[in-house]
């Protein structure tokens, strides 16, 4: 890593952009250059002077080609991930990551295009927000954030240690995780979390009598519970549509173990049943006690 | 309220011991006697001068009346106001407010007791915390906080602008509501999204493979989402008990709506149903607008 001269980031959002701008600072000899798709975007990374060399995708193929680079990062939608996979190289020094949010179907594309000892790692930096794109890069987005990454069967060893060190530069922390684990791990801990506060929103502006009241107040009626809890709501759609493709099994499972969950209290508060509200209590001081196995509380 | 000298904060948790503390900093002049359950409550108040006295609520009974006050403040879970409601003297110039989360009952209670016109106006100002107990008071927790004032039947009208007032005075926006209209609408915007909150966390734990990888790792593996929507899981279970025995059938409903919108995406999610995940795109689209309308951004 200490060798790297010329990173690759291969997709300049907010993910991409960002960790350019952490590059820059923590390692002001690497050139990095960025790829977009657009114009647009290509005119946002040089007027805030993202990357030092900004191409379009149809520039970069026709006058780059990826061994150029020590380090390339992909952080596109993981199905473009996915599609770029069998275009790398299959020998080489260079180093391959992505910053994808499910492991399991990008996995499968590196097992099957390397057929021997080769240098990608997945990554997964757990950082997102709910702006988008790279207007709302900002260097310190990877700083004291988790970085899940994950090793393909036939990388090198060595390299899983590469990649690990290069995100503990930028800040982040490391944990590795099978892509089996991490998907299913990410469908209860991240993709539905994402689904119910979109579902909470829509739900709340669909009953009549809360939409008028919120209507006829010139601010907000919410108090910080409900904030948090529509912080994600319908964030960043292109992104979740290619989360969900790759999970959709995981998160089928994790949606209907909400809903059981969800059916056992709608029951205690069946008014017609005449049941015992203070069986609730027991579901608020299990997650009392599971929120602090989670958030790691002492 | 400028000629007010002596205020009673009935119960001095989070919510009493805070506002005790705006009072004295906003009205120096006015002297404020606390009443707590507990000795121990006494001495944390005692403690950190919270009030500038604090009595037991045998103590109070026995040696004070309600009359005593220009104004008294009931700051306890809505079931106990509900009780001492019939306690309190039916004419003089003491105004009463109080701090429920929920209103339909409280009103009943006040409409049923006064006879002619009053002084009780029922207030809820929305500034919980997953803290709890007067050791977690601060005097800014009303600041810029929205506080709803509900007005019962035979209230005097002035008495009303009275409590806006207090409540501006002390750093809060204020909005008169009905109390049919509070408890629904309350229910979708703060008693729904505490309850979903806390089933997440339930049921992300529940998950085997998502329990050993936290238990694996050293420190949490949740990003921005999970925390935010993971906050106010389990918080202060007496509190909400008392929410959910006054608002059970306004709950009931938004549970079910919630419900209903669960399964729609459930379907959507099935892997055996083939479905077009790109429908989620409209569920997505649909929350950012209602985001809009409830947060009132522009």
């Amino acid at each position: 890593m200490n060798g790297w001269k010329n990173v690759l980031i291969f997709g300049m959002g907010l993910m991409g952009g960002s960790l350019s701008l952490a590059i820059k600072k923590k390692f002001p000899n690497i050139r990095i250059t960025g790829v977009v798709r657009s114009e647009s975007s290509k005119q946002t990374i040089q007027k805030k002077n993202i990357s030092h060399d900004v191409l379009t995708e149809s520039e970069f193929y026709q006058t780059r080609t990826f061994s150029d680079f020590d380090f390339v990062v992909f952080s596109t939608p993981v199905r473009s991930v996915i599609e770029t996979i069998p275009k790398l190289p299959k020998s080489g020094t260079t180093v391959y990551t992505d910053l994808g949010s499910t492991k399991e179907t990008i996995l499968t594309a590196v097992n099957s295009h390397f057929d021997t000892v080769h240098h990608y790692i997945s990554s997964h930096p757990m950082c997102g927000s709910e702006h988008s794109g790279p207007e709302a890069a900002k260097e310190d987005l990877y700083q004291d954030k988790l970085c899940i990454v994950t090793k393909p069967e036939k990388a090198k060893p060595e390299t899983v240690d590469l990649v690990r060190s290069f995100w503990e530069a930028i800040g982040s922390w490391t944990l590795e995780m099978g892509e089996k684990e991490h998907d299913e791990t990410l469908s209860y801990l991240s993709h539905l979390p994402h689904i119910l506060s979109t579902l909470l929103v829509n739900t709340a502006i669909a009953n009549p009598v809360t939409k008028k009241q919120i209507e006829k107040s010139t601010k907000p009626i919410t108090g910080g519970g409900f904030r948090d809890m529509s912080r994600i709501a319908g964030s960043n759609p292109e992104m979740w549509l290619s989360i969900f493709e790759e999970n959709r099994s995981n998160i089928f499972n994790s949606l209907n173990d909400y809903k059981i969950a969800l059916e056992e209290i709608i029951e205690i508060f069946n008014p017609n049943r005449n049941s015992d509200l203070e069986k609730i209590r027991s579901v608020w001081e299990k997650s009392l006690f599971a929120k602090e196995i989670i958030q790691k509380h002492k």
